[in-house]
């Protein structure tokens, strides 16, 4: 597959594709059209086509794409058809709650090990794992070829653990805490910072105030 | 100030200036050349500059940018200058991690009621709060004029319970369900879809597996 000239902007978009079609799967839908899947999601037909081309075009016929076929490809595309193995760095609430979802599972992200630098909270059970003392992930991570390390620590907490975890070979970081990491260019990363949504989010609902909304 | 043509882009980055002018400050220091911000953001000091230009420019002399300054005016810009009220609709591991989170509070952020139909959650302690029956909710949103609604519900709870909050007379909901929300456009929307986060994060693994990587 030549997936070389993709851009961000197409594979942000492919994971709402899949959910909607994991919708259409749900309740039954054996096939679908462009137009018809395009109606349900706000886009345009034309919009799906092209994203969709950027892969092959998964096969439309006449009568539209195959639920399950199109379902399955792009979740091979986003790497779903393989386990994934996660380690969380910082046991706080963000952590634990991430430890707790059962979804990620489902979907192949297994969390083998949740670690914490406070003696408060090291030895306790978050659903099948203990929190263990953080001195001991990155050898962890090294020895079980753990490919991403989810950072679910206070910026000062992060910036302090970062090195050792890099120096294990981890491959992706799947980053919480509100620091820009600086890494090295193999380490693969994906930010999650929730102040800025919620700052965004003040943001608009400041300029609508403002009878000058901006959307 | 006309603010109407700002790009989601520049707002996007607003947050992150903060953050880094926040550090500014608490490492005392008082003035900062564009020139300066831009190599420890890694961004150049003309997108500094430009972005800064549609707020009027922030006063930027030739010696530079006063850090409290600038600071605070992006804070007003975000609307950080004064209170927003929030209740959490959902309080399953993520919305109970919320709802612990001190910084949003620092923020100005008041997480004022935390609700779902689970009995089993009904009566617990989180915080300073006391998980509610979510039947009571679009009521206190009401009486309370509350302006942000957190949704941290399974798909199917958030689809049930949406059409009360929107008549509550919600200004704004940061929706963590994972389902795309059909509202009225004058109720603002922003969205954290965790599990397209981690696949975007999965893809990039899986596309540099195959040595073709993409970033």
């Amino acid at each position: 597959m030549s997936e070389r000239k993709i851009s961000q902007a197409v594979i942000s978009r492919l994971p709402r594709y899949l959910r909607y079609l994991g919708d259409l799967k749900d309740e039954g839908v054996e096939r679908i059209s462009s137009h018809d899947l395009s109606v349900r999601m706000h886009v345009t037909a034309s919009q799906i086509r092209q994203d969709f081309n950027h892969f092959g075009g998964f096969g439309q016929q006449g009568y539209g794409y195959n639920v399950v076929y199109l379902y399955d490809e792009i979740g091979k595309i986003l790497g779903l058809d393989h386990k994934h193995t996660m380690v969380i760095i910082g046991a706080g609430n963000l952590g634990q709650a991430l430890a707790n979802y059962m979804n990620f599972e489902k979907r192949g992200f297994l969390i083998l090990g949740i670690y914490d630098k406070d003696p408060a909270l090291i030895g306790k059970q978050v659903r099948n794992l203990e929190i263990e003392d953080i001195s001991g992930a990155a050898d962890f991570i090294r020895k079980n070829n753990i490919e991403i390390a989810v950072l679910t620590l206070p910026k000062a907490g992060a910036t302090s653990v970062i090195g050792d975890i890099v120096n294990s070979g981890i491959k992706a970081i799947w980053n919480f805490a509100h620091v820009d990491l600086d890494l090295p260019d193999d380490i693969i990363v994906e930010n999650v910072h929730l102040s800025e949504s919620l700052m965004k989010l003040s943001y608009k609902l400041t300029s609508a105030d403002g009878t000058e909304r901006i959307n």
